[in-house]
């Protein structure tokens, strides 16, 4: 058995890899953009010229047991990734065909939010779960669900998309999907910036710190700043975000009774801002036998590690 | 081992059970109303008096192997009712404890709604399947998961209360729980009546077939015949429950991402007329990875055998 192996975490907006050993080390790391290209080949020939030299720095092929990688609607059972709202490569990319071919190696594929979830149960506070739930909070929204001890990849390996599921029919217009209501158009970096405009925008009257930035400037980011700074405005934001986050959760708890839901992903920044409003929102939407048992933690893992590491753990588990 | 097992399903309304043999042929089957009592004791007082002589009439309860009971709110690993909104016993009932003293049988309890899985998992029309939901349309929502080949009981053993999932935050109150726009306050013959009675007094200028019912009358029954006589009122009260559920479905899917929805209860009886609007919204909700490839089939079990022979499979399970 190889000593290493190459873990790929493939966002919405940045890739980050890095070379993992057994022990879940991570020897050195780097990132790329995602969606500099409107074809897969071409972001294969990027990672390659990253990655590429720190095989041959850990030793050349022979001492990397394989690639495992993490991306947005990947699937495990085909090594594809389909129909990823938001990535530039539109319909189905045999992505785990296309590595293989590139670097000569065994490439396994999951879902970006599932490789993670593996992340957080084998080296982050899901350690000994066996019903959890993970919940990427960034540009979009992921998920990973493990149930009875085994991550939830449904009769076709899709399973998962929490960020997607509809909390409020008819209501905001995710542009990436052309659904209305879904969680990821308001709890996700995206969602979050939108409801600022939409707040600003509705209540000229109001005064707010937030009409300081340009549109571009108006980032979850900014909101976060000026919240802290006590704008009415921007803490009405988080008060809303964190109102649609918690009544998601309560319907995902009273669907799989997971002993945990962990939080990542950069909105997780704004800690208590957001962590209180979604507590609160996530107990009032529950049937008493639910109530306050359900932990709802921040991970404790950096980002990017966890997701390299989740990734790494696809080619480790197959091993085990 | 012995030859027979006693399976129970505690519905909102009646309870069924009867005698079950290893192949899954029940021998012979009674019922009793559920809410005849303020106190759980004398309700197995009532079930003893039907279940006693024919645990006698199968040779005495040395043929017996157990007794398998399913129940709103159960509790696989703790054998309690807990806080049932659709029963009259309040609190945490010891139900496994209480019907282990009274007939002297191991007894197993688990949520009726996954009892009825189980049932369409071994007799039903999801045999060979490991990934599939099953929903009651009855008097409540009731809701089976299973994820990898087994029941989703989640960290507590509570897991799979789908019908108490919201999916019109702020919507229509549920008497019994006290929340708000849950699946159950619509998809349900509760919700149907309701929905009748909201229209039929919203639009008291639009002719209807279901004004000729008093208030009593009003029942999912007496809405299907007024829609099979082309009420338009009574049709679109089917088109906005089917609705409902299609959206709720649609977020069911994207969580554990199933082969097969199996509905059963009482309202499948409307057949096309609620199966259609379903499908329809369904469709409409799901990310195009998971559409038009999930099976939504009505259940070709007969209820009450169903949710029988789920019960009895508790023990028979048991004993693999």
């Amino acid at each position: 058995m190889s000593k290493y192996v190459i873990g790929i975490d493939v966002g919405g907006t940045t890739t980050k890899f890095g070379v993992v050993d057994k022990n879940g080390h991570i020897l050195e790391q780097d990132r790329i953009p995602t969606n500099q290209h409107e074809v897969a080949e071409e972001f294969i020939e990027d990672l390659y010229a990253k990655v590429g030299p720190m095989i041959e720095r850990a030793g050349g092929t022979q001492n990397i047991e394989g690639i495992g990688m993490g991306a947005p609607n990947a699937n495990f059972y085909t090594g594809n990734i389909e129909y990823a709202p938001n990535l530039k490569w539109k319909g189905i990319i045999h992505m785990a065909d296309l590595m293989e071919r590139r670097f000569n190696l065994t490439t396994k594929l999951t879902n970006d939010a599932n490789a993670a979830a593996v992340g957080e149960q084998i080296y982050g506070c899901a350690k000994e779960m066996n019903d959890f739930i993970t919940i990427t909070l960034g540009t979009g929204v992921g998920s990973g669900i493990v149930v009875n001890g085994r991550i939830v990849l449904g009769h076709d390996g899709f399973a998962g998309e929490l960020g997607h599921t509809i909390i409020r029919p008819g209501g905001r217009l995710h542009k990436g999907t052309g659904m209305k209501g879904s969680l990821e158009a308001y709890a996700s970096a995206t969602g979050v910036r939108e409801t600022a405009i939409e707040l600003l925008t509705e209540h000229p009257e109001r005064e707010s710190l937030l009409r300081n930035y340009t549109i571009n400037e108006l980032t979850s980011e900014s909101v976060y700043d000026c919240a802290m700074k006590g704008d009415s405005i921007a803490n009405e934001i988080f008060e809303f975000t964190g109102q649609i986050l918690g009544e998601s959760l309560a319907n995902f708890i009273m669907f799989s009774s997971p002993e945990a839901i962990v939080l990542f992903g950069g909105l997780t920044k704004a800690g208590p801002l957001l962590l209180n409003p979604t507590r609160k929102h996530m107990e009032a939407n529950l049937l008493p036998i639910f109530q306050n048992k359900v932990k709802l933690l921040f991970s404790e893992l950096k980002e990017a590690d966890a997701a390299i590491l989740g990734a790494s753990a696809l080619i480790w588990k197959l091993k085990d």
